[in-house]
């Protein structure tokens, strides 16, 4: 076993093709860091397109923008992929206000945005006394409490988590879910604690969704600064009443397309690689870092492999998908058109936590397609990858995993800093590192040159 | 060989001690990231006291808020230990402006900061034609041209180099030692292209010195959009003429210390383990990466080690370094002391790259001693740090290498960003991320922790 692994790891022939791969790499990384693009195209996307909710005009300048842009950039072929979307609206400006505490009127304003889909107050907005959880536990024991109440849920992250992603998937689900679990019980509206570390007061929205059987109370993030303020006021008082108006509503299903960029596989032109992001954002901010960075890194493996003249033997796909923040119809979309054609989908690669310093790929892979990647390991590591690992993917590659069980692959940048923006207003152009994006872009650019070059 | 290897690693004892170590580096984690003051004593350094130059007033608060901070945070003893320091002053506001392009009147602003340790050009400015070069070689072959110009040295960071620090190992002779290249033959005065890859106009400035053989001409730095124009200007044009105003001189030398905790060593109480940054920073900003982020987490890691309470084997000193930006007098004066005082300094970490995520640790140490740090690896990684290396330390801490052969560490965060802010007015507290810096602090405290108890 030994003397196999010796062997095989000092062949001529396995040593020349690791150094033909490294200098192929070492050339794009050169290039992708010295005249990429992507921070140029990242500037106009939020610059002069800016925040792009599915279903919004600026929805339509983006799949338009992304088309062109890719077609200048050489793809062979350039399409968009039609789908339905959901054409949520926050219809005006959230407010919430602390009126009155134990008696003495107030009027403390509170910096909240509406979650994503859900609906409004009414213009008069809704005045109710809150009452203030820790948890979905404490809200079990504390039932009786609820009806006719604002219920304010204060989970926050926790700061030990050294993955802040760890985090989100804990505390998510009060934005998920709170407004349903409370209005079970009778509360008239919900304010969640944002899903964030951020030391600055801005509130961070996201999608959350309604339980049928429950009346559709109104559900708004509180910035942590008010939050922290809200939560000690009203442990610290009987009676904390908040005026709350939110404006939410959907119009009928939008049409919104995924954009395409095509390089056709020179040997297996129906072999299937798939590597994007998503173009949709929130409606409050410029979807910089979301999801901004991985549709320009996207299309920067686009620009960097026709830069190298590479002929690749599988067919590539470059995919902007169309609706991952508020409803994942465009990667639904994608996987289901895949299985009409009959296409063969090997790998597929998502970005889609932020353009940040890149740390790692996750996978969803067989434990041997997983060891075969390992083996680029050495590869990558120049560009600062080096953890490879079971488990990632995105939202909007998921279904072709579940449908034909494609290897998956997210990028994994350093995450300290992505939940400080993530659906807060702060998610702009300047909070995106050119650097760090580009850096990105190489390593999924030298991903998706190792499994066009020798399969999964 | 392999057998002892193998009942060295499977031996319940090392077994034992890896799981007892792995233990206390999460609790010492998880206390940092949850009740951590590395960001607040930040805020404080940054927004109290400021920019704090050697020989300045700032200097003096920062010296009396590190001593009573430490003192307040349960160190043992601490002190100050004082050196001379020198007393650059800027002197007034840094002016250049394109006057006049092939006989054309002009008023266009450049954006300077002169460098550190430059003298002015008197009141009335310099009026000159630039002579735009390249590089030291471009000099050298058109030295005849020189005489009476202002010298612009457009050389640049190399963005294919994936770790900034390198292309400011490259660059940042002209920097250091343009102006005197550059006087050598007639000039009057030099600009240089700032050490960056910043996409903003900041310009950054930074230690030079003269050589004493010639003209002490003014320098200066411009952001790179400016650096871009004037590049681009005296490219197309024969003549583009500046008029260049500076106002740096020097008081005779200040009375500056190096700010000292300790933790005294409970079985070895004269051998040393230094962890340190430096307090000064330049005058433009508020040192906020470059160094308070060393600074608050050398005390970062005093606090974390007496929440744990943790008596250590060794004495471990906490040390807030006087003048590296423009002397390094401090570090000096520390290893000085030392040897006065013959104690034995096993070790000394570093901390000045700035506080962003933690990627690693560099070491100047033995081949054998760097195999007993590497054994530590398992116990860092799931903080982040996976790359320790061979060469590593910093500026303040290289003397007690040079003196007794310390072993040095230096710490290695994520360099993609470091550049947009060194030395420009722009490294503010609001670019330094909490948990990126009480990150950093963990991996020092662990190392620390590591070193103590096992020695080197």
């Amino acid at each position: 076993m030994l003397k196999w692994f010796v062997s095989v790891l000092f062949c001529p022939l396995v040593m020349n093709a690791q150094l033909n791969d490294s200098l192929f790499i070492k050339k794009m990384a050169d290039d992708i860091m010295t005249n990429g693009k992507a921070h140029d195209n990242l500037r106009y996307l939020t610059k002069q397109i800016g925040g792009r909710l599915a279903g919004s005009p600026q929805m339509t300048l983006a799949e338009n923008w992304g088309l062109e842009t890719m077609k200048a950039m050489g793809a062979d072929e350039a399409f968009l992929q039609q789908c339905k979307v959901p054409a949520w609206n926050r219809g005006g400006q959230d407010k919430a206000t602390v009126i009155n505490v134990n008696g003495k009127k107030q009027k403390r304003p509170l910096d909240i945005l509406a979650l994503g889909n859900s609906l409004g107050t009414g213009k008069k907005g809704i005045k109710a006394t809150v009452l203030a959880l820790a948890s979905f536990n404490e809200l079990e024991q504390r039932f009786a409490e609820v009806k006719g109440k604002i219920v304010y849920f204060n989970y926050g992250f926790i700061p030990s988590n050294i993955q802040p992603f760890r985090s989100y998937g804990d505390a998510g689900i009060y934005r998920r879910i709170g407004a349903s679990r409370a209005a079970k019980y009778g509360a008239v509206g919900v304010l969640i604690r944002s899903l964030t570390e951020a030391t600055d007061n801005n509130p961070h929205t996201g999608v959350m969704s309604y339980n049928d059987s429950f009346p559709k109370i109104p559900a708004a993030a509180l910035g942590l600064q008010d939050a922290d303020y809200l939560w000690a006021t009203c442990k610290q008082n009987a009676a904390v009443q908040v005026i709350l108006t939110t404006n939410g509503y959907f119009l009928p299903d939008a049409t919104g397309h995924n954009v395409i960029g095509e390089l056709k596989g020179s040997e297996f032109a129906n072999e299937f690689i798939t590597v994007g992001g998503h173009l949709d954002s929130w409606d409050v901010n410029e979807g910089a870092q979301d999801d901004g960075a991985g549709v320009v890194q996207t299309m920067e493996v686009l620009r960097a492999l026709k830069a190298m003249n590479y002929v690749p033997k599988r067919t590539i796909r470059f995919v902007l998908f169309a609706n991952e923040e508020n409803g994942g119809r465009g990667g639904t979309m994608y996987a289901e058109a895949a299985g009409e054609k009959k296409e063969k989908h090997l790998f597929a690669l998502e970005s889609d936590a932020g353009g940040f310093t890149p740390r790692g790929f996750g996978f969803t892979a067989s434990a041997a397609t997983l060891q075969k990647i390992m083996t680029w390991k050495d590869l990558l590591l120049p560009y600062g990858v080096y953890d490879l690992r079971q488990g990632g993917g995105g939202a909007d590659i998921g279904p072709l995993n579940r449908k034909f069980g494609t290897v998956l692959a997210g990028l994994s940048p350093d995450g300290q800093r992505y939940f400080d923006y993530h659906h807060a207003r702060s998610d702009v152009f300047e909070n995106v590192n050119k650097r760090e994006l580009h850096l990105g872009a190489v390593n999924m650019a030298a991903l998706i040159y190792l499994v066009d070059k020798y399969g999964l």
